[in-house]
């Protein structure tokens, strides 16, 4: 019926080898189209064209007056020349007609430039004819003495000059953010077409899990990988759903399954119940319908998960976690982020990686790819470990900022050799 | 009736000088609480601290048999020493027993140790008593085969060793991520409490402005700088309200935001309507009613105003930016996101700023602080303007990734030399 059994009877994957069955399992996250409000954050599905040329029209960069400026080549403040204002051109003005040869008209920043007019003289370098400085009352009736010779074009924004009509203002695969967005509203667009967020499922199984806030009896634990990895999964740019407390008993967690998984889950995420242990539900229930259980040569996280689950006649993509918190954070880091980033489009599906230098000694098991969690020193380019390397320690998990990725070969790193490090961030 | 009128009559405050009053505005956001998914991106308000011990109780890391390392001593592969199985302990049993001299209790992953016992011996170190590898299926009935000698405490998962019970696991101005929120979860916390998010009204106006999706007349644009504001303020962690369109009449001005001015919003911020046109709607409504207008030493962004709105009798911290859309953004970013960041508690109100070599000649007006749009390459550490100096170009915006940062005695900078850079991110 499926391929299972396969990988764990050829020995463990390579972290690589993972990595890659699971990003072939998520398909372009697809398109949808969204108002602009709600395309920050998001990945631009098609390139951006500009309906208008931006500016749309010559206008004015400066509060003053539009002129000829041929009309003034002799004006300065010793000598100004003075003029009659023929209109008046505030912002958003719709019906300005030519300038009147031998007149000025006032004008306001963001005005159309009129017809005939070359040039704008800012206010400041003017008079009004009362002898004052700024716009004189008289609005589009009084004089103006001039007190400038502008150059042809001075403080006038050419129409196109930011991006001529019709050129890609935008590339797909663009991540929106406000400036993006501001350019897309002024080009006239109320929405924009962006990649789908993919809709992931995350289960968390144990009978041992009580709900935080509820009391704890002894050999209790409180659930938190599920709300965990809903975070992880929504600060990847996918979007989450979270099933606790399913039953362990396999068929019931079938049954639950099936109810939830319907059109618009694009991955179910599962933790815990995937190791040699006596009662491991999701193994249980998912062997023999698509998804493969195996080792993956990594510390934490070597029980490992993977396929398409068949369930109620359909399937979805499903990636299995070990419960252990660190394995199961960490393995999303190292298999789920990169493929929902790079189903949902992001340029980066990755974790920047840098190179620091270890602050201490660090040993790491033959033939595993060991992920330790530190704590990056930028200013010295030092990597110091937080915690060791047990995979329950969350609360050293939670005190840092980067992953240490030591190669499978590496048995033992002493202070001061350099280390890859993958950047978390917040 | 209020200080308005001092700063322009003053001259140009410095980039820092307004920096510091508009944060003098904003006071500390305040705090709520807030469910533990909804905590993400957050800033934790008080310390966390460890209601229970993490590990709550002494457990098992592998799946396999309690045992007391004392009666195996002479086991090996070659001499397996064989044991009553008496208990059987999957993980959330909550009744378990002392373990019976003599006997080993199968035990899984997570579940508690049991009195007497202070080892644990791995499945694959064992083998059931007809022989087979793995757990034999008799559960707690059986016997079993241990080929090992464990160590005193081996696979046994201290209670307290993550964390001891009282100790502070998050401090206080930790921003919220995954593995932090998971820490709050095991340690039974259903929600945390977290700095509230400032709330911003934010207003653009200009009769010259159309909604996007709307025809657009000659003399007109598309309002842009409301939605690439309301953007930029969730982007800094605060949520945006927008109210576009407002009426160009001061007294309707005045009114309009009256109605939407109530207790839950922090900070008016608006766009336009600031210079020295004749038609000013938000300098004309605010003068003489706490708000102070004048000029700040930059580029773009000259024209600035801010102060405590007084309106129906209340007070609002306001904000009132250029109209054009890079002066907009800039002076969002040079101004508002910091305030905004500081008052929300964030760490890292500032964004990163980085020193690069210019790619190309730049020029500079003097005494004035220029922030211009660039391109990072951060592989060769060089920074490329794009576009120009004009404060229109939003389309140019749009491509930058980065602000460079010319100080006000800058005149010209040549290509290859060092300036500041602030990153912008996405």
């Amino acid at each position: 019926m499926s391929a299972a059994a396969t990988w764990s009877e050829s020995g463990p994957r390579t972290v690589d080898e993972h990595r890659a069955a699971v990003a072939a399992l998520l398909a372009s996250s697809g398109v949808e189209t969204v108002p602009l409000a709600a395309a920050a954050g998001r990945v631009l599905a098609a390139d951006l064209t500009a309906a208008i040329a931006l500016p749309p029209f010559d206008n004015s960069a400066m509060d003053g007056y539009a002129v000829r400026a041929v009309e003034l080549t002799g004006a300065s403040e010793g000598s100004p020349v003075e003029l009659a204002v023929s209109a008046d051109i505030p912002a958003g003005r719709t019906d300005v007609g030519p300038l009147e040869p031998g007149t000025v008209a006032r004008i306001m920043t963001g005005a159309p430039v009129p017809d005939g007019a070359d040039a704008i003289v800012p206010v400041e370098r003017t008079e009004s004819s009362d002898g004052g400085a700024g716009f004189g009352a008289g609005g589009g009736t009084g004089r103006v003495r001039i007190t400038v010779a502008p150059e042809k074009g001075a403080f006038v924004r050419r129409a196109g000059e930011d991006a001529a009509g019709g050129a890609v203002l935008l590339e797909a695969g663009t991540v929106l953010g406000a400036s993006q967005i501001g350019l897309a509203a002024a080009v006239g667009r109320p929405d924009l077409v962006v990649r789908r967020r993919p809709h992931v499922l995350v289960l968390s199984t144990g009978s041992e899990l009580v709900a935080p806030g509820e009391p704890l009896a002894p050999g209790q634990i409180y659930e938190s990988n599920g709300t965990m990895l809903a975070v992880a999964v929504r600060e990847a740019g996918a979007t989450a759903e979270q099933l606790s407390f399913v039953p362990d008993d396999v068929e019931m967690f079938r049954a639950a399954l099936a109810v939830r998984v319907r059109d618009g889950v694009d991955l179910v995420l599962t933790s815990g119940g995937v190791s040699a242990g006596a009662y491991e539900v999701v193994k249980d229930a998912m062997t023999g319908h698509g998804v493969e259980f195996g080792k993956v040569a990594m510390q934490p996280g070597g029980p490992q998960g993977c396929g398409r689950l068949e369930l109620g006649g359909t399937t979805v993509a499903t990636v299995t976690l070990p419960g252990n918190p660190v394995s199961s954070l960490v393995s999303f880091e190292v298999f789920v982020r990169p493929a929902l980033r790079a189903a949902a489009g992001y340029p980066d599906p990755d974790r920047p990686v840098v190179t620091a230098r270890l602050a201490g000694d660090l040993s790491s098991p033959a033939g595993k790819r060991q992920f330790r969690r530190g704590v990056l020193d930028a200013t010295n380019g030092t990597v110091a470990e937080v915690g060791s390397a047990g995979s329950h320690l969350i609360a050293a998990l939670a005190r840092a900022d980067c992953l240490v990725d030591l190669p499978a070969e590496t048995v033992s790193a002493a202070a001061g050799e350099p280390v890859a490090v993958w950047l978390l961030g917040t």
